[in-house]
């Protein structure tokens, strides 16, 4: 292998597929990133077997070739390069990677480049095309109401339930649950349930670009692989039974609450400061034209009073500060409705006027 | 206590005392920020015992009085509040704080005030004046050699010895040593040592400001203050003899190097990235017009030539890569001079054409 690139393009190719680098795994060669030139362009692959991602770059390609070598080295090699153009070549006896920068060099010790696990698209029983802007926004509005608990793996995951070209997203951690639905354009006659690791999209919206383009996921029942211009990104998927999520909308509401989201935002976020083992519990005692805002813990109280408009009766019901929070965070909507069907039934936020997406989350049980 | 301010001069005050939090001591009152209202202003002031600050702004106050509130859930609810007039006020008897915005309040539970430790100034021995400009070079120049082993306290600090208009600061860590010598203006006829933590110094220069105003320093054998309009740091100094240090200073030099420090330095840190246990040696081989600098782990190597201008003899030498590149940014300058005694004796660091500055680093010996 032996091309030439430029320190910002191959810093930042590198960067990308960092995320997948899984630096004190047992195997060591995952804390490595795979360099493959051909013809003229180079690929870089990172994978810890639960994701992959590859991303290439343009490069002159003056014999192709691959190689292996410790990310952690050469980032942060690259990083600190003169602005000068850089050769890079490997040895393919020894696996060491020459990098030459001016009239300085340096050699990285690598890793044998066929024991480094194949990152790159298997067979495919679906294939759709999404726009990034939407998958981004799915992913702000849903993947925080997913749980990390690895002993629940099923939770860890959001469930896309694809039925032509409806699509909806959903996640739950038991104790709040994201809800939204949209429709793809260019659509093939599908019906299908994939549980896709909350992690991988995370991952995959920090890697994704701001352009707008679309982007296209495939999947078979293991795997599910995204694929734009020049970022490929592989997961596995979550196995088993998604819960019945439908069962703990409540049908009915005895209480319709509009409000401007900011005011119990920043309320809830105050609230959630005065944590002392846990998230504290929020008070809110709907009368007259104002919600009261109340929490008490050892660390100190809160009051607040936000004025909404209201229809229905009058209510006490008590959420986790920090669940309320980030709910009417992730609604992302000048003004929010909550509804509630009593206090012992989950409350359920969404941006006003908006059907395509909404939040629950479970009332906490009110003492005395 | 009763008084009138608004969020962002309290939250700029209480960031700036709060270096000198101490959240996990086994004191839970050290976790605390004292509030001091007296005639036009407030007083916060934190302490762990080693150092205290304390820094005040105006605000209206109603009535005076003390309070002490835990750090963590003052600062945090004061980032969060509206932009509205703040009014805070405790309650004597039962030591809570109440802070009131808008139509809402918070209650934090706080410590009884008595017990709060006396951050004040004591009676001084000394007094002189020092530009934050100066003061803020010197801490750059020099506190990077002092060492951070808590086992050898007398290693953590930098010496100052004031002999009548003229200072000199230095710090050493017993593999490298830095000097800085500078003059004050208005000088009392003084002759003193005085062994300030290097935390202390870091300490100092992150809170004082970038007027480029005098600051007064004042101590007694115990401890040394910093004063400035709005800001007061005491400190304990440390108690010791601090080793004769210019006997390691090489009287005769056999070579003297001109470079661009830039060369060099950015060369040692990308030697310093092929650490495997703790930073390399770099080989640097002087002949003809080039410095010849290699470094060889278990990691990879690097090889770079470096043009220099230089009188004597050629030489060999090796040093910590990491030590090298901090000498060589602390110089601060576009070029440096090297000078060398042998490939046994510590390098000195100039910045060209200045003798008010140099940083010295014993060798690492070389190999076979």
């Amino acid at each position: 292998m032996r091309f030439i690139t430029d320190k910002d393009n191959l810093l930042h190719a590198l960067q990308l597929v960092q995320r997948a680098v899984s630096p004190r795994n047992p195997m060591p060669i995952l804390s490595g990133v795979k360099f493959e030139a051909s013809k003229d362009r180079l690929f870089l692959s990172a994978t810890d077997l639960n994701i992959g991602i590859q991303c290439s770059l343009p490069v002159e390609v003056l014999n192709p070739g691959t190689a292996v070598l410790p990310a952690r080295y050469i980032i942060d090699l690259v990083r600190r390069l003169p602005y000068l153009p850089v050769v890079i070549e490997s040895d393919e006896i020894t696996d060491n990677v020459k990098i030459k920068y001016g009239q300085s060099e340096a050699v990285i010790n690598g890793f044998p480049e066929e024991e480094f696990p194949e990152v790159s698209l298997s067979e495919s029983e679906i294939s759709l095309n999404i726009s990034e802007d939407i998958l981004k926004d799915i992913v702000r509005q849903v993947v925080f109401a997913a749980s990390n608990d690895e002993n629940r793996p099923i939770y860890n995951g959001v469930l896309f339930e694809i039925h032509g070209k409806q699509i909806t997203a959903v996640a739950t951690d038991t104790h709040r649950l994201a809800w939204r639905s949209f429709s793809i354009e260019n659509y093939e006659n599908i019906d299908i349930k994939l549980i896709i690791p909350g992690k991988t999209l995370n991952d995959l919206v920090r890697i994704i670009g701001n352009s707008g383009n679309n982007i296209k996921i495939a999947a078979n029942s293991k795997k599910v692989f995204f694929i734009s211009d020049n970022i490929f990104l592989i997961s596995r998927l979550i196995d088993g039974q998604f819960p019945n999520y439908q069962m703990a909308v409540p049908k009915e509401y005895t209480t319709k609450v509009k409000l401007k989201t900011k005011d119990l935002e920043e309320a809830a976020e105050r609230a959630a400061l005065l944590e002392k083992d846990g998230a504290p519990s929020i008070k809110l005692h709907l009368e007259g034209n104002v919600i009261l805002l109340t929490v008490n813990t050892e660390a100190g109280r809160l009051c607040e009073e936000i004025p909404v408009n209201y229809e229905g009766e009058e209510i006490q019901i008590a959420f986790n500060a920090r669940y309320l929070s980030e709910a009417l965070k992730a609604a992302g909507s000048e003004e929010v409705s909550i509804d509630f069907a009593g206090p012992l039934s989950p409350g359920i936020i969404r941006p006003a006027g908006n059907n395509e997406y909404f939040s629950l989350i479970l009332p906490v049980r009110l003492k005395g």
